[in-house]
C-alpha cells in the first residue's frame, strides 16, 4: 500500500507533533497514517509501487510480444492498425511493422530496470539520508508516465487490431495439420496400443510431412495401415478439429470473472 | 499468489483433459488452479515471488545498514556478537567488524539483481518458449536459499546484538547536545519570537559549539542573554530531555499490532 | 584490466611491506600490480569483468534470437541439430524446439542481472567493507561458469545447425517477392519519375499482393503499364536478384579480418 | 568504441549504396565505418557506452560514499561546502548534510539500472526491430546528462571541500591509538615471539582500551611487562607514527602518472 502519509517529526517519534495531527491530516487527504515512519516514509513502499508498475509492464510486454510474433510476414494472423495515410517502411513500401507493440516491449525494459534503483533506495543511512531523492525525481515521474503511455498504446493496438482468421486456419493446417499430432497420438493410445508405439507411428508420419513441399501429415496418416486399422475416418477427422480446444472456454471465462 | 497449479494441456485449453482433473489435483496439493494458463503458468507469478523476496531482502538490508552504521568505531552504539574464541580482524586485533550485517547487505544486492531476470522471463514467445527455464534453475533456488540464509543470519545478529546505552547517551550529548536544537528552536518560538529569529539564535549557538574541542551548545545557550531572557532553566532543561521522543511509542506499537 | 594483484597492506599504503614485494610477487603470477589499492583491489575492476561477460552474453543472445526466429515452424530456414534418438516435444512429436538457443537467451538474462550487483559492489565504506564478498562468492563463479557454458552451447548449436537454403528462397519469394520492393522503387526512380510517384506505384502493387492467397507482386508489376513502360523485362528481373546483396561481402570480410 | 557510422542499406549489404559512400561520409564526420552492420548499428556498442557511464558513476559513488562517511557528525574529517547564506537542516540548524554526495550516490543507482535495459536492447529480432528505440530515447539523454551533472557536482564538492586534519588525528588516536595495533603486533613478532603470542598480547591491551571511557591502548602497552620487556619506548613510539603510511606515496603517484 503506497497511499500513506506521515507527520511524525524529524525522528519519527511525534516528539513535537501529536499523532492526532497526522491522523486528521491523512484522513482529509484520503491517506492512511504510516504505521512506523522515521523522518520519512520507508522507501519499501515506493519500491513496491515501482515493482507493481514493472509487473504490469511485463504483462503488457507479454501481449505485445505475442502480437509481434503473430504479425510476422510469415505468420500474419494479426496486424496493428495501419493509420490512414501512413506509409509503410521507408525502404519496403509493403511492410507494416508492429511499431507500437515493439515500443511497448522496449518500454517494459525501462520499467524493470528502475526496479533495482527503487530497491537500492530502501536502505537509507540512519533511516534517513537524501540519496533516494535524486533517484525518485527521475524514477517516479518517468515510470508512472511511461506505464500510462504503454497502457494507452496497448489500448490503441487492441482497438485497431486487424485479425485474420483465414491465416490462422492456414497456419494451423500447414503440412497437413501437424499441430494436431497430439490428438492423433491420444486417439491411437485409446485404440489400445502403447504410448511408445503410438508415438513412433505419429512421429514417422509427422516427420515425413514436416518441412517438405507438399508434405501432408493427415494424408500420410490416412495412407498408413497402422493408423487406418485403428482409427475410422470419422475418428481421424475428429483429431483435426479445433472444437475440443474451445469446449472449455466457459470455465476460463468464469474464473476470470468475465 | 504463487501457490497455483495447472493441468490444462499443451495449449492451455483443456482439449484432452477435463478441468476437473486440474481442480481435484490442485485441491489435493493445497493449490489453486491457475485462472488462465497457457502450456505453462504465466511467469508473472514467479516474478512477483522474486520481487517479494527482493523486497524482504531490502528490508533486512535496511536493518543491517543501521547496525553497520551504529557499530562504527566512532559511534559504537551496538555491536554484533563476538563469537567465543573468534579473533578480530587479522590485521587489527581490536577491531570487530559487523560481518554478518555486511553479508546481509551484500546478498540483498543479489536478490534485487535477479528481479530483472524474473521480469524478463514473463514475455515468452507464443506464451511458451523454454527460455525461462535456465533462468529459473539458477534463480529460484539461489534466491529462495539466499533469503532464508539472510533471515537466519539476521536472527542471529539480533539475538546476539550488544547494545550500549551509555554510548547512545554520549553520542546524543556530543558538543553539548546539539541534536536537541530543534526543541530549543520550538521553545523559543513558543516564547513569542519569530521562527526566523529563533533559528538565528539557535544556529549561532549551535555553530560555535559544533566541531569544536569542548564546544558546548547547551552551555552556550545558558550564557546567551537572548535565550535566558526567554526560557527558564527548567524550560531549557526540558529541551534536552528524551522523554518527548518516547511519549508516543504506544501509538506506534499499537499500529504495528505489537 | 582485471589481471592485477595487490600486496599493499591493511591501508593500501605499503606501511609494513615494501612495494617491491608486490611487484615481484605479481610478476611471478603474471599479474600487474594494482595502481592504487586500498586494503583491497577496487571493485570497479570486478564490475568491468562482469560487464564484459554480460556483453558477450548479449552477443550470444543476439545469435540465439536469430536462430530461434529462423527455426520457427513458419520460417524454418535453420534448425538446431536433433540429437540421434532424441524425441521431439512430448506433446507434439513433429516439433523440434531450439532448446539450446532458448537456453542461451535465458542465461544472458542472468548475466546482465548480475551487472547491477557488480556495480553496487564498487562503493565500499571507507574503501573496504566486506559486503562485496557474499555477492562475489555467488556472482564470480556463477557468471564465469554460465558464460563458459553458453559459449560451449553456442558452439554446439553452430556446429550442428541444419541450414535450409530452399526455405530461404521460398520465404524471400513469398507473395511474388515483395521483399525486393525497394530495388523496384529505386529502379523506377532511376527511370526518371519522382520518389513519391515510384513509392505510390510500388506500394499499390505490393499491397494487392500482400497477405493474399496467390498474391504475386512481381506478376502485378509486369502487368502494370506504369511499370512496363519504364522498366524492361530484364531490368525488372534484375530487381529480383540477390546478386546485389552479395556483391560487397568481401568488404565486410576484410573489415572483420576474416 | 561507439563513434561509428553506417550507410549500408536496409539489409546491411550495401546492395544499393557503395561502401565508399559510407567511408567518405564517416570520414567527414570523424567516425569509423561500422565493421558489420545490419539495417542498424548493433546495440552492443550502445550497451558498452551505457556500461562505461555506469562504471564512471560507480567510481563517483565510491568517492561520494567516502565523503558521506567522513562528514558524519561523529567523524567530521571533511565537510561539503556550506554555501554562503545556506541554512542547515530545517529541523536542526547545526546540521550540515552532504547533500551533493548523497545526490551523486543516488544518481549512480539510476545509471547502473539502465545497464540492464541497454543489454536487453542488443538482441533485436532479425537483427532489426524498433524495440530499442523507445528505450534509447529515454536512456541515452538521461544517462548522458545525468553523468555530466554528477561530474559537475563532484567537481564542486571537491573544490569546496572542508578538510579537518585535527579531527583526522583525533579519530586516529581514539582509545589511545588502537588503529596502530597492527604495527605493534609486527614489532612484537620482530622482537622474537610467535605471531600467536603477539596477537594475544595486543588483543588483550586493545580490548581493555576499546569502547571504554578513558581507555588508552598505548598506555596499556607501556604498562604491560610483556611489551616493555621487548620494545623500547622509542620502538613503541615508532609504532604510533603515521610516517610509515606516507613513505611510499611516491610509488603510487608515479603509477597513476601524477
Amino acid at each position: 500500500m503506497v497511499s500513506v502519509g506521515q507527520i511524525s517529526g524529524a525522528m519519527g517519534t511525534y516528539a513535537n507533533t501529536d499523532p492526532q495531527v497526522e491522523e486528521l491530516t491523512c484522513r482529509k487527504l484520503g491517506l492512511e497514517p504510516d504505521t512506523a515512519s522515521t523522518q520519512v516514509i520507508a522507501r519499501d513502499r515506493h519500491a513496491e509501487y515501482i515493482q507493481t508498475l514493472a509487473l504490469v509492464g511485463a504483462a503488457l510486454e507479454r501481449f505485445s510480444t505475442e502480437i509481434r510474433n503473430l504479425q510476422r510476414t510469415d505468420v500474419l494472423e494479426v496486424e496493428e492498425n495501419f493509420a490512414k495515410g501512413q506509409k509503410g517502411s521507408s525502404a519496403m513500401p509493403h511492410k507494416r511493422n508492429p511499431i507500437r507493440s515493439e515500443r511497448i516491449g522496449g518500454l517494459a525494459r525501462v520499467l524493470r530496470s528502475y526496479v533495482v534503483a527503487a530497491l537500492e533506495n530502501c536502505a537509507l543511512w540512519h533511516e534517513r539520508d537524501i540519496s533516494h531523492s535524486s533517484v525518485e525525481r527521475m524514477m517516479l515521474p518517468d515510470c508512472s508516465a511511461t506505464l500510462h503511455f504503454m497502457l494507452r498504446e496497448m489500448t490503441e493496438v487492441v482497438k485497431g487490431l486487424g485479425v485474420y482468421p483465414d491465416n490462422m486456419a492456414r497456419n494451423m493446417n500447414v503440412y497437413g495439420g501437424v499441430v494436431f499430432s497430439q490428438r492423433v497420438l491420444l486417439a491411437l493410445v485409446e485404440s489400445g496400443i502403447s504410448r511408445e508405439d503410438a508415438y513412433r507411428i505419429v512421429q514417422r508420419n509427422a516427420h515425413s510431412a514436416w518441412n517438405t513441399d507438399g508434405g501432408n501429415f493427415r494424408a500420410n496418416l490416412e495412407a498408413d495401415a497402422e493408423v487406418s486399422g485403428r482409427l475410422s475416418p470419422d475418428q481421424l477427422a475428429d483429431c483435426f478439429s479445433t472444437d475440443l480446444h474451445q469446449a472449455n472456454l466457459a470455465v476460463i471465462w468464469e474464473r476470470l470473472g468475465i
